[in-house]
């Protein structure tokens, strides 16, 4: 269950480079770490994430979340199907301020046909989550 | 409860184009119709909220849940002050095709204080639905 | 998709009794009708399901809306394997009174691995629900 | 935000015993720890909790995610008012063995109007989730 990651951090990245251009890899979102059953994203700040006052939009959160997901089942079965997003619930917990997100996802749970991940959002260098996430995903038979 | 909206359809998307530029009202979202604890939304077909295979996002999809939402508060309560969404739970159901996405949203409960809201998105045309939502806004005191 | 059911109500209550006897069909729950991609159940009030001041307890609604699922699953595919619940996120809009509740279950998606449903919760006789769930059941391999 | 709490372990179960015998505190359930933002609770295994297999109901897991919330809220703010549940959703990931349950719940917001909350539910003495949830209490006007 929480075996060795499949992918390497390099790995990851080169494969969300080539085969999902539209995540925006290095511009919008960076894999900054994976492991066992997790995972660490941040989403850069940017004038396209933001809204009026400055805090960062819904929209921008869930993205965080549902990319940071799929990373840590990714890093953990490789790259050999196409994981999607069945169900995704998310709380927003306080206004986060003009600065990078971190996502930290861990997987609860990762089976043959679903896998179910929790992703905790802070502002960098903050210890309060500004918002958490739980999604499902079902894995395509291998 | 039921009541008659506090705004009417173009009061609505004047609001929303003056207050929200970054919502991108007539470019990527068209509000189609308001009504007692209900509103219809459009989201425009466009390469933006693309993903490979021709499909739309699941942050697009999520948008316009959360957009619809707040349209439906928005027309029955007014623009007395932001309603925040404090929780949303979406269900990817189908992959939709390459069209104009349609948010049928409906208000659960219109409290003081919390407002709960579903949001049926279907392709244009189609019967069945490609994503549900679920959500509940925070209402400021007034 | 919407074909006819598998199972017909008698032969979903007759194999409810039989199998799961702590769901106490009869007792505690009734299945008043299933149809195409839909079921709708009643919960028989009783002092079990009561909190203080009358009104009906969230495990109990939770309950109604998981076997509500259950039962408009078991209706379309038939007794083959078990479902098993796998999310359920449920929003609890008005306190009930004390009389029975109805559960309206829709199907939104049956598909060879996941079903998706919406139950909405009323007290029997009112319009305006109580509560509303969605959740996620995974099919077995058949 | 992480201030003491308002209430002892020994207060938090008087309270619960004197004002919500239907919780079965000391029967079905024992609030084992409360702390700064934190509580947790054990399910007693009974036969009422269990499904044909041996394994613990989806109501029960529900009842267990749900008081343990509403433990860790009181315990924050003492028993000014009631909370209410007013949206709890949850992941179902193995199925629980016949044994006790212990739900360890962490406050993520606890706000003037509202508070969020995750559980993480384990059967004792095992590391690995059965379930996973996340809810919110509205905090009435204090």
């Amino acid at each position: 269950m929480t075996a060795a990651c499949a992918m390497s951090l390099d790995e990851v990245n080169a494969f969300l480079m080539r085969e999902f251009p539209q995540m925006a890899i290095g511009k919008a979102f960076l894999v900054e770490d994976v492991g066992p059953m997790r995972a660490r994203l941040r989403l850069l700040y940017s004038d396209r994430n933001v809204r009026p006052g400055g805090t960062i939009s819904g929209p921008a959160m869930f993205a965080l979340a549902d990319v940071a997901m799929y990373v840590a089942v990714l890093a953990q079965i490789g790259p050999v199907a196409l994981a999607v997003t069945t169900n995704l619930n998310i709380n927003f917990l306080r206004k986060p301020p003009a600065a990078d997100l971190i996502g930290e996802c861990k997987l609860l749970k990762l089976g043959k046909r679903l896998a179910v991940a929790e992703v905790t959002i802070r502002t960098q260098g903050e210890d309060e989550a500004v918002a958490h996430a739980t999604g499902t995903y079902s894995i395509p038979p291998r």
